[in-house]
């Protein structure tokens, strides 16, 4: 391939006035630049965009690590990346299904200079390992966290779940049973923590149900049905997850003859748009501002400025499953 | 930061040597190698990868371009990343929005060694700029092309299509309405030329309808509602473009108090959750294969090997929508 010395020798010029018409940056007459350009045209040459980087010390990659896809994290990953390429960045992702080991792959690129920037949506190593590499480029995390090095765009679920209870209370269910997400996360800490004030606040400590953690998929929430029809004594509604969850608890009472919201009121969480498709009751999470947030933040620490964030907040939706 | 000449210089051993320890090639004494990363540990030296990729030719990046986000593109995106880390590789995600220069960032990334490779889930430019960029590293697309530059993990759709129709005749549908999705797309010639065929086939030729095209949304099934409703003479089913579609759909037409089977058979097409979910029946689509393939396809292009493919089937899904 054509390197940059062969052209400059072709054109009569030197190295430096060749990278100024290939970087667009610093004077060049127009009769050197076109004759310049004429013999980049007729060598095909290609700059080496990797040198390019090399030189300017950044990418313009930003990566995005998750554990898997749901749908809460596809319309977070939809909306920073639109957000992430309007503003020149392209977006790098990584699946980690779990995997410490695939999460470093990322992480050492930041390392290695290789992406400027990474949002870690749900993580597999664990925090310390995580903060190891702040040091190296600005990493914006999506779960709950009190962290310097890692800032977070998490929202506090505690107050958004109490909501949900209240209203479920307001429409007079009393035998609530909770249905938590990951067990390691912060946020189902607080959702217990809302459930049980919930409890005692309204004095319902009679009625205690087993404690579902780690239920994120309608599969579970099918299991979920299952074990819903064989109770003696059963929950008048359902707070589930998500809205995963809801629609396949919802779905499978249905096939079995049950009715929603007369046998079970269900709630889910999220606002995803399977709760639109089935009616289902749900707290919107304003995802698509809170993915500009994470990427304002980066792009405030890469060039050192202080862009403002959206104020983040829940809303109630009240539809037919309750 | 540290850089390899120091490292030689403190270590008193040659350049070639530490380049020998970094990148774990050639023979290096274990007292050298102790001594090197022993250097590398204290000034904290972290190889920048963008020269090591300068030196390889290669990146193991492969970039994936769509449009936007529909659930069978997810999950080709999900299915398709996973194989690539398996085998070493990472993801770079382009979300163009139908814009030809955001698609032209990924094509100008493959020229200039960014990316290994490239899959381009929906085009946006037109398909001879995007061949134009085949000399510069394998490029596989998904939608259906006859182009040995291009090769394509597409499936022929028409005798899909035509079993579907076919099984709603069996049925006993006769005046059977095909909602078509991109109409720019191959796969909606496929359709309408199957459609076509099946009612010269049956004689059913006494009842058309309006032509819809470009319907792939849970709001398009929605406003499809509303325009069946407002019918005189309305279709006894509807062969929708995928699943979200035909969700919108029904869930559109119960919430008017309509029955589905009894008022409209409704059909879905590719098989996603939302059909399990709301027992829609649906052509099922080997998505998580037809990804490996595409991987399969690019992986052989750049290792000039002949792993062989896996046979697709489509596969009718009988549920209760109709």
């Amino acid at each position: 391939m054509a390197n940059i010395q062969e052209i400059a020798r072709l054109a009569g010029v030197s190295t430096a006035t060749v990278s100024r018409v290939i970087n667009k940056h610093g004077y060049v007459s127009d009769l050197t630049r076109q004759k310049v350009l004429g013999i980049i045209e007729e060598l095909d040459y290609v700059p080496n965009a990797n040198a390019i980087s090399l030189k300017k010390g950044e990418t313009r990659q930003i990566g995005i690590i998750t554990i898997s896809f749901s749908p809460i994290i596809i319309n977070f990953v939809r909306a920073f990346t639109l957000f992430a390429e309007k503003n020149g960045f392209i977006i790098t992702l990584f699946i980690t299904n779990g995997e410490p080991e695939k999460e470093l792959i990322a992480l050492e690129m930041l390392k290695r200079k290789q992406l400027d920037a990474i949002v870690c949506l749900i993580r597999s190593n664990e925090w310390d390992v995580i903060e190891s590499y702040a040091r190296y480029g600005p990493i914006v995390i999506w779960q709950r966290l009190q962290n310097k090095n890692l800032p977070s765009v998490f929202m506090e679920q505690f107050h958004a779940y109490w909501t949900g209870l209240e209203y479920l209370h307001s429409k007079g269910y009393r035998k609530i049973l909770s249905i938590y997400p990951m067990s390691k996360g912060l946020n189902t800490k607080e959702r217990i923590r809302a459930h049980s004030e919930f409890v005692k606040k309204h004095n319902l400590m009679a009625y205690s149900f087993p404690h579902f953690e780690d239920k994120t998929l309608v599969r579970d929430g099918e299991k979920l049905a299952k074990w819903w029809v064989s109770q003696e004594v059963r929950p008048d509604a359902i707070f589930c997850a998500n809205d995963e969850v809801a629609a396949g608890l919802m779905t499978a009472l249905r096939r079995l003859g049950f009715s929603i919201p007369g046998d079970l009121g269900i709630m889910g969480f999220d606002n995803t748009e399977v709760a639109h498709l089935l009616d289902i009751t749900t707290i919107d999470y304003p995802i698509d501002q809170q993915a500009e947030n994470a990427f304002i933040i980066l792009h405030n620490k890469l060039n050192n400025i202080k862009n403002k964030l959206n104020t983040l907040t829940y809303r109630l939706v009240e539809r037919r499953s309750t």
